[in-house]
Order: C-alpha cells, then structure tokens, then sequence
C-alpha cells in the first residue's frame, strides 16, 4: 500500500487485512517492525488526536517521527501549478514533498478545505497536488472532504462495540459556533454505507450534503447491501438507531457565503443531542463523534459522561488502525 | 506512584527514593528501561527546560514523547464542569486527557495560573479537573502554585551542593517587569521546609506569599524540625545563609489588580540580588534560581558568572530528577 | 570535532573524512551508533529541512532529538554581554545554552542575522555568544553570514552530479519579494572557491557580496587552486558554466536601508531564471538552489521540472552530510 487517503479505495480484503492488524497492535502495541524508518508528519492545520496518535504509534513500532508545520513556525506551501510564487507562500510543494521524503520513508499531510468554493473543494485539489509530488507512501491525516484514518477508527469502533454490520447508523448535524469543513461527514457516511449499515443523514434544511458525497456513499452501499439517505425528521431517523455519529458541518447549500451560512445556523441552536434525542433509538444505541467536541453545544454532558458515549474508545482506535496503515506501507512485520 | 503532583503528598521515604534514583541516573543516564513507552506531553503555557529535560529524559530511558501545546497550533482546552462551550475552547479536559492517555503510558501538564483571583488560583482548579480526567499517571508539570519537579530538583541540587539539611534557605523577592506566578516560590518554600532547613522569605511589604503557602510550608517544617518566616529586613535575613534562592512573583496583596501591582512593583527596582547582599551571609553562600533568570534586573551578572551560581546545576538536575519520577511511574527499572 | 560553525575552520581531510561518512550513510543509514544520545535544536528562526533533517537524521543514528523555538512557544534568547534584560527577552544564552547542554549531547543553532547593520551581522555576534556558552559540540543550522551544512551538502551535490573540481560555477543573484539574508550565498561561494572551482558571482549593481566574505572565498580558493570574480554580465558569466546556483540576497549596498532597498530590488524582477539563460552555458549544466525557492519568481517552472534541476538532490544531502557530521562530534561509528 504506498497511498491511504481514502478507505473507498481499499478493496474489501484490504481493509478487513487493516482492521485484524489493528485488533493484534492493541493486544500488543510494543515491537521493532518499523526500527530506523522514520515518518514526516505535515500539518497545515491543527492538530492534537493526529498528531498525538501518529508520533506514539511510530515510536511504539520502534520508529520516529518529525513534524513540520508550514505557515506556522515554517513558512506556508503553495500548490497551485504554473502560479507566480510572490505572494505569502514561500515553498511549492512540488519542492517540498519531495524534500521531506529524502528524510522520511512515509509522509502524512493534513490539509484542510479552504471553505469559499464547493466544487473546488471536493476536488481536493492540495491533496491531489501533495500526492502527485510524492516518491514515498502517504497518508491523509484529514483533508477538505475525506478523513480515511479517522473513518477507519470508527469502523473498528463498531466492530468493537458489536454494531451489526447491517444496524442503523444514523449521521446527525448539530449546532456550533462555527463553519466547520466536511471531511469527517463525507467519511463517516461513506464508512457507515460501506460497512454495509442501514445510514441515514439527519440535518436541517440546506445542510444536505453535497451529491457528490450523498453518491460515493451510495455507491459504497451499493458493494455492501448497505443503504443511505437524508432526512430533517428526527424522529424517524432515530427509530431503531444502533449508534448516533453527532459533527457540525458548515451548510453546503450557501458554502463559502459566510453571513448566510451563519445567519442560517444561528437558528439552529436546537440541535444539541441530548439524552432525549435517544427516545425513539435503541435502549442501547451508543453516541459516537470524531471530537474535539464542544459540551453542552454539540452534545450534552449528560450523554459524553453516561454510558452511551464511545468517543473516547473512537480516538483510541485511532492509534491502532493508523499503526495497521503504517505497517503495511513501509513493510513491516505485525508483532 | 501513579501522581507526581505535589511533593508534599510523597512521605520521606519516598523523596529518598527518588533522590537516590536520580542519582543512580545521573552517574549512568542511558537504559531500554522505559522502552516503547511514551510520555504525553501537554503545554498550555511555555516552556524551553521542562519540554527539553522531558523529551531527553524519555529518550534516554528508551522511550519516547510527544508534545501537545493547546492554543498553540491546536485549540485550547476547557477545564470548568458544565460549562456551555460556544466560546474559544474547543475542546475539554474531559475528552481530551483520557484521549491522550490513550496514546500515552502517562502525561505531564503545564497549566499555570490564571492570575486572576487568588483563591481560585490556590485551589489549583485546571490541575484538579486534569488530574480527576486521567486514567494514567501524571506529572505536574507546573500549575497555578506548584512546581514539584523544580522543588525535587532543588532538593537535589541542596544535596550536591553539601548543604546541611538544617541550613539557612533564603528566598528572596526580586523585581521583575512582569507580574509572575507564585508556582516556584511556594513549591521552593515548602520543598525547603520539609528538607529540615531554616527557612526565611525575604520579601518587600505587599510580597507576603499567601497564608495557605506559608501554612503549607510550616506543616512541612513541624514534620521535618525545619521552620519557616517572613521578613522584609535583609541584612536579617541573610546572616548566615547558606543559600539565596531568587524569585519574582506578583504581589499577592493586590492578586490580579494589575494596575496596583505594578505600582507597588514598580518602586522596588533595588531588589536585584548582588554581591553586596551576600555580606552578612556565610562566605560559601550559594545562589540558586530556577530559570529562566533576567540579568542585570533580577540578579547582577557578577553573581551568575561567579562561583556562587549554582543555577546551571539546578537545571540540570531537572533531568535526573524527571528520570527518577518517570521510572517510579511507569514501572521501569533503574539502570 | 566540537564545533561545526563554518566549513572553512576545517582542513581538507576533515572535509574529504566527512563526504566519505556521508555517502556511507547515504549506502546504509539506519544505525544504533548514536543510541541513547540526544541533539538540541535550537531554531530562533523558521526551518522547514534543517528541522526535519536534523530530527530524521538523529533517528536513523538510533538517537533522538529535542526542539526549541525562542520566542515561539518559548521567551526568545537575549545574546548581548552585559544587557540590563528589561525588555522582551527573558533568558541569556548564558544561562540558556549551558542548561540545554545538560540535556543534550550536542546542540545545533539557527539564528539568523539581525538585517541591520552589515558590519554587526559579519561579526556573526549571536553565534558567537553561543558558541562561547556551550560546553557541548555545537552545529551551526545557519547563522548570520555562514551556513555550513548546506555548503557541505552542494559540496557532495556537486562531485554526485560528477562535476570537475575545477568546473566553473556561477552564484547568481536573483529576483525575490522579500530582501534575504546573506548566509547562503557567503557559504556557497566560499565552498565552491574551496572546492577548487571557477566561481562568478552574478549579481547587479548594489549586489555586490561584502568585502569580507569575498576575500574569505579568495582566500579558500588560493588554498585550492580556485578562483573568484563578481560580475553583472550575465552572457560573460554563464559562458561554459557547468553550475548555475541561484540565490535571491540583500543588497548589501544599502544594507539596513529598508525602503532603498526595496526601491533597489523592485526594478530588478528580470533577475529570474529560466532556460534562455543556459545558452551560453554547457549544454549539460544543472541548476542549484538551497530551497525553499519561489517558483517563476526565483526561477522559471521549466528549470525546476526539467532535467538541469538538482535541488531535491541537493536538500537530500542534507540529511547524510548532517549524520557525518553528528557521527564525528559524538563520537559514534560509522555504520
């Protein structure tokens, strides 16, 4: 494997081979697999679970890491072909990328939606740019519309909890403060649809995410029996449900337009999940999200400190199947 | 020892222990004893000797750290209980220490104080919120009114230095432009008290640490036979000393009026440690300050670039020190 | 070897020992020869390959290493002797250093020049104020007027590309937004006249490089049976060259002088390399640059996509040259 920058793109067998790996680094995390090999970790964003998860689980396998944060300590990378370089950007990437791959065996970009234009942004133009440009095997550690380390965790996550292959997965927006990217809920969708569940998207009016998205995730159904749909019906979408994924994303109908995109969610302070949201769910659906979360705004303390939530366990998993991802490309052997 | 939070909370026999590990560690510093552990390194405020003496200490023990810097490159954490989250932070305490605990064998915090409102600051609230979310072991890496791992290293260092556990410690107030946390100070007293020493805080009207401090101090003093005062007359204070332990802190009596505190600071430009001081002082007199120290304006050139200076060697046994509690922790064992 | 300051401060064999290690290590560079030693990076200024090289590199030696970044994340380094430190500094490299080389086997420092005054700058007053504060081997990672590891880099760029000893090289001034520090190309002409090579400086009215660093690299070329000229006849000097190093500086003339500067470089923007400049050139010569380069800024996209380009090759070196030099100041072997 020299790319994972979308779980969409693994075969059935591949992934199944990622998700056993990982089970048998978490019953024994400690080995020398990947002694002397060294991963390049780039953040054009934030980060702390990435970040974190990455650096221990090289250092676990017995290798290393470094992390290289452009326009913030260093300066920021262009990606743009043909531009004309005098603006803020100092590095194109097609420099370095290739640079850093001469000090790493893997590299990891997170790279994050520039949010002003919806087609470009599922273009996934950085990423494509960063991936033409490297020699050595990459990760995405979360771009503008895909997060496949962060989808892959959760579907351990189900597998840990007992979610039948074929339970409800029920996707739901919430309210914050802010217009928050796409990536988690292309993913998850798509992971859930794959997985062969029973997905449904509960959000408000213009908050239907993009056809592209709705069609991968369909597709992914498809391979898997699984079925997907949207709904603004809360009730019905929690009926039955085996887990409720909660994440804010910013409204695809007015993406980019930044008043009207808050002025739209401003009226939507409502969706908060709460205990009572679980009515109509199953006595023992599960709450999931890809954190940070914000309490009492996203989801109530109620449900993160009761015993619904497995957030927590999610973000654990990160480490596991991210170890699995890194063992397979660079070659090593699982302990 | 599953907290490394205060040095108070350690009975003789263990400081001994840690003592004499960090010794053991100092003479033969290198060891697989911590290997494919990893420490979690959490910074919500700066730091250049903790971050450092961490990371080369886990290294040398064969294991390994990552470092997270909340605010920094990543968001800020909350740490208040049922707190509605639509302001800066944007993620809690709650999610995200038992998150890096799980890619991490333990952690270390820095949180200093908020400087605000003493009381609050006293009751240690972001250190207490820390501590009660994680499931691993912790060290304190600086709070709101500790600093154990400064304290332990002190300790030390009044060890090499052959300072007799019942010898004059003078802390001395010094100006400095900034109002500063009184983590250092009350760590050092108290530290000092509980070594068995004779204790005197040399400090300007208005400087008085708060009663819980000096309380603090006297209980660790009547287990030790150690004592404890406060006085504002130097030439009283330092007859004898044996030791001249620097620091600025912000004036407890005007705790968070930022306007007073820097009058009333701004008048004791003369309290800049000199030779002349050390007149009434034993002629082996040494003086110590935990860094990072103002030349010329907290203590005079002539003072650190003399044999008096013992600030490197305090430094320095930060590390060996650090080694010692890490070891403790997370099982290792000594070289 | 306890000081890599400036490539021209070691004799022959010791440069002819160190490309020799390197290319060695180029063959095989995973090692334990460094296990259990830990370098200090130490960047007062951004870094993109020195940090990610310099970690990497420590790595596959089986060592480790630690970053600090004064006045980002930590207080900056005051350098001066004698300083009243009432202002934004908070720590002496007095104190600094040494505490960091309690922590670490080596050290390595970055800290460019301060831009104001040339005569200051050539002084190299930072680096060396470190230097005389470290009792540990110290890495110059690019000071005020010198950047050895790069110089060591091109050197071993330049016999991969197969280029004679006596080939003739040409540092070319280029065109670029911002005015630029003097390191690269001091370091770069002293090294290729070092080298033995027919060095032109390229450059336009005002661009002159100082007296100082001209008569070092006429002095390393006396030394080696080079030569060194500066000229602003682009034809005259690309005449049979077989290396074209290009490298944006500013205008030393009017060093200081913001605004004429800015005036001086702005009509300046023809100063961009492309492939029209090759023609008097041999029809194998190959392009150079330190990186990060803006791209159709600095030089045209044709130069870096097609075949004359060797800056990835370049940046690549940087890693081994690095690990020779580490491996002979901490005494490790050669795998």
């Amino acid at each position: 494997m020299n790319r994972f920058l979308d779980i969409e793109l693994l075969d059935d067998q591949a992934i199944a081979s990622l998700l056993e790996t990982a089970a048998a680094l978490q019953r024994d995390p400690v080995s020398d697999a990947l002694r002397g090999r060294v991963l390049g970790l780039v953040f054009m964003n934030p980060s702390v679970r990435t970040l974190a998860s990455f650096q221990a689980g090289m250092a676990q396998l017995g290798g290393s890491s470094f992390v290289i944060t452009p326009g913030q300590g260093s300066w920021g990378f262009e990606t743009r072909g043909g531009v004309v370089m005098d603006g803020a950007h100092a590095e194109h990437v097609k420099e370095g990328i290739p640079v850093l791959a001469e000090y790493a065996d893997a590299l990891g970009v997170r790279c994050f939606a520039e949010g002003k234009d919806l087609a470009t942004d599922l273009g996934e133009p950085v990423l494509s740019a960063i991936a033409a440009a490297s020699p050595v095997p990459l990760v995405n550690l979360e771009s503008a519309v895909n997060h496949p380390c962060q989808a892959l965790a959760d579907w351990k996550t189900l597998d840990d909890l007992g979610v039948p292959r074929d339970g409800k997965f029920v996707l739901s927006w919430a309210y914050h403060p802010r217009p928050l990217p796409l990536a988690v809920p292309a993913a998850v969708v798509a992971m859930a649809a794959r997985r062969g569940m029973d997905v449904t998207v509960l959000r408000p009016e213009g908050y239907g995410l993009p056809g592209q998205v709705m069609e991968t995730a369909a597709q992914a159904a498809s391979f898997s029996g699984g079925s997907v749909r949207e709904t603004d019906d809360r009730a019905e979408a929690m009926e039955g449900a085996h887990i409720v994924y909660a994440k804010s994303w910013q409204a695809p109908s007015v993406y980019g337009e930044v008043e009207a995109e808050a002025r739209l969610r401003d009226g939507l302070r409502g969706w908060s999940v709460s205990e009572e949201w679980f009515g109509p769910a199953r006595t023992d659906a599960r709450f999931m999200h890809c954190l940070p979360v914000r309490r009492n705004v996203v989801v109530a303390d109620e449900i993160l400190d009761g015993a619904r939530s497995a957030v927590v366990q999610q973000a654990g998993n990160r480490l596991h199947v991210q170890k699995a991802v890194l063992l397979e490309m660079l070659g090593g052997r699982a302990t």
